[in-house]
C-alpha cells in the first residue's frame, strides 16, 4: 500500500508545479509512483495544473469501474473500504482509493491510523490510497476528486473506490463520478428513514446495512426494502438491500457482486451512455461554476464585491441588485 | 406553535405565486400568519418570488439575533432547539425556527413528530417553525433559507434559530446568516477530533457537548478545549466549550448566555461591521452563483450543455474545453 506522508505533500506539489503538468501524463501512464503522488498534490493545490494534466491524460486513459461509498459518519464506510481492498487484492486487482471524508482514518493519518487496521501490506504496490480535503464540509466532493480518480486510472488501477460522507448539493457529487453508489447505513446511525424521506437515499444504487450483528439491523433493512418496493418499476434496476459486517469482512463479496450486477444491468439496458452523458454534463457544469467562483476571487471582482457589500449594508441597494451588477462584471471577464 | 401542514404547502405556494410578492411584504409586516406561511412556500418554490419579496421587505425589516445550531446527525440539535424554544418562550420572546435538516423532527412531520415532544403548545403564536429541504444534501443551506429568516424577522420574531446538519461547501452557509454558530457534539458521535482536524469546527463560536451525562463527554470537552487553547489569541473571542443535557433542558440557559456574550463581544470590539460585510459579500456571491446555475438550466444553454457532453464522450473535446464554450454562452446571456 502506498500512502504519501502528509508532510511531504506540499513539497511534492511544489516540485510538480515547478515542472509543469506537461511531463507528468507520460510518467503516470508509465506507472511511475512518485509522479502520481506529486501530480495529485499539484492538482489539489492548483486547479490549472489539474486542468492541463487532465487534458494531457484524457485520450490515453481508460475508464475503470468506480464504486462510490457514502453514508453518515460512523456507519463504517472506511471499514468497508478496507474489507473491499483486501477482497480485491485477493483477486489480484489493483485498487485505487479516494477518500473525500474529514473523518476518514485514511485522511487522519496518525490521529486515527489505528482505528482501521489496514488489510494490506504497507509496501503493496497494488493499492494506492489518497485522501482529499472537502474544505470543512461534511458532504460533497472537492473539485480535485475527479482529477485524482483520472490519475489513478491512468496509473493502471483496475478499480477505484471513492469514499465520501453524504451527498453534496454542489450539483456534482459521488453519483457523478461513480458507476455505482452504495449507501452504507447502520442500525445505530438513526438516519435511515429520515434520510430516505429527505431524498438523500434516492441517489444510491445499492443499500448496505452495516453492523448487521447489532440490534435493529434487520428492522432497518426491512424498513428500507419497504420504502423501496413501491417505487420500483419493471425494467429498472432493483436496488438491493444488503446486510454486512464489514469489520468481520462479511458481506463484502455480496457487495462486489451487486456492484458488478449493477454495472452489467446499466450496460445491458443501454443506459451507460445516458448515465455517462448526464455525468459529463454535470462535470462540465461543475467546472463552469468553479470558473465563475474563481473569477469572483480575483482582485478587481473581489474589490467590487466588497464595495457592493458595503453599499448593501448602508442600505443603498439590496443583495439582488448587487448580484446583478457583479454578474455584469463577470460577463465582461469571460 | 404554528406549523404548516406539508400537504397544504404546495397549495399555499400556488396562491401566493398567483397573487405575486408585491402584496405580501405589507401583510407579513402586519403580522398576518397566513401570509407568512404562503410567502415562505412561494419563495421556496420560485426564487424570483423570493427575490421580489426580499426587495420589498428589506428596508422595513429589523435584523434580529440569529443563532445557528449545527452538528452531525444524532447529536441532539433538535432536542436542544426544543429546549431553547421553551426557555425563550419563558422569557416572553417570540421565536422563529428554520430547520435545514433532512433528519430534523421538525421537517419529518408525522414520521418523527413524536421523537421530540414539543415544549410549547400547538397554538402558541410566539413560535413559528419552518423546515427547509436541503435538496438531498447532508449539509449546506438551501438558497431559500436566507429569505425565510428575513420573513420571520419581518413577521416580528425576537430571535431566530437556524438548525442545520454540518457546514456546506457552497460558499454560503450557517455562519453567513447567523450572528453566532454553536457546534453541537456528543460523546457518541465520534466526530470530535476528526471534524476539528478537518477544519469543520473552525467556523463555530461556541462548542456544546451534548449528552453530557454519557461516558466520554468530559473527555470530549477536554479534548476540544485542548485543541482550542493553542489557537486562541488575546483580544479575540475565547470560544467556550459548554456541557449540556438538552433532553433535560440542562445547559440551555448557559448556551443562551454564551450567545449573548458572543454578540456583545463582536459588537463591543467593532467586529460587527466586518462580520456583516463578510456575510453580505458571501450572500451576494451565493446569489451570483445561483444565477449562473439557473442560466445553465434554461433551455438554449441546457441543450448546448448536453451537446457538449456528447462531444466530450465522443472524444472531440475535453471537459475543460467544453466548459470554456459554455462560459462564453453564459456571458452572452448576462
Amino acid at each position: 500500500m502506498q500512502r504519501p506522508n502528509p508532510r511531504a505533500l506540499n513539497k511534492a506539489a511544489a516540485v510538480a508545479l515547478n515542472e509543469g503538468a506537461g511531463g507528468y501524463a507520460g510518467r503516470i501512464l508509465a506507472g511511475e509512483l512518485r509522479a502520481v503522488a506529486r501530480a495529485i498534490s499539484a492538482l489539489e493545490a492548483d486547479p490549472s495544473f489539474g486542468r492541463e494534466l487532465s487534458s494531457a491524460l484524457w485520450r490515453s486513459t481508460q475508464r475503470k469501474p468506480r464504486l462510490g461509498i457514502t453514508g453518515s459518519p460512523g456507519v463504517g464506510k472506511s471499514t468497508l473500504t478496507n474489507a473491499l481492498i483486501a477482497l480485491l487484492r485477493g483477486k489480484g486487482l489493483r485498487v485505487g482509493v479516494v477518500a473525500v471524508d474529514p473523518s476518514s482514518p485514511f485522511s487522519g493519518g496518525a490521529v486515527l491510523g489505528d482505528r482501521v487496521r489496514m488489510a494490506v501490506a504497507e509496501d503493496d504496490p497494488g493499492v494506492y490510497i489518497r485522501s482529499v480535503g472537502s474544505r470543512g464540509s461534511l458532504g460533497g466532493l472537492s473539485s480535485a476528486t475527479s482529477g485524482i480518480v483520472q490519475v489513478l486510472e491512468a496509473f493502471g488501477m483496475d478499480i477505484v473506490l471513492i469514499e465520501t460522507v453524504g451527498m453534496g448539493q454542489t450539483g456534482f457529487d459521488i453519483a457523478d463520478i461513480s458507476d455505482t453508489v452504495v449507501l452504507v447505513l447502520s442500525p445505530e446511525s438513526g438516519d435511515g428513514v429520515q434520510a430516505m424521506k429527505a431524498g438523500v437515499m434516492e441517489i444510491a444504487d445499492i443499500y448496505a446495512v452495516n453492523k448487521a450483528d447489532r440490534p435493529g439491523a434487520g428492522a432497518l433493512a426491512a424498513e428500507i426494502s419497504a420504502l423501496l418496493s413501491p417505487v420500483e418499476k419493471p425494467g429498472e434496476w432493483q436496488r438491493p438491500v444488503l446486510k454486512l459486517c464489514a469489520k468481520q469482512s462479511e458481506g463484502a463479496e455480496d457487495l462486489l457482486a451487486a456492484f458488478n450486477a449493477h454495472r452489467e444491468f446499466v450496460s445491458e439496458f443501454g443506459r451507460t451512455e445516458e448515465r455517462r452523458r448526464h455525468q459529463t454534463a454535470n462535470e462540465i457544469k461543475f467546472i463552469v461554476e468553479g470558473r465563475v467562483k474563481s473569477i469572483l476571487e480575483r482582485s478587481p471582482q473581489r474589490d467590487e464585491l466588497l464595495a457592493l457589500a458595503r453599499r448593501v449594508i448602508a442600505g443603498e441597494l439590496d443583495a439582488n441588485e448587487a448580484a446583478d451588477r457583479l454578474l455584469e462584471r463577470i460577463a465582461a471577464q469571460i
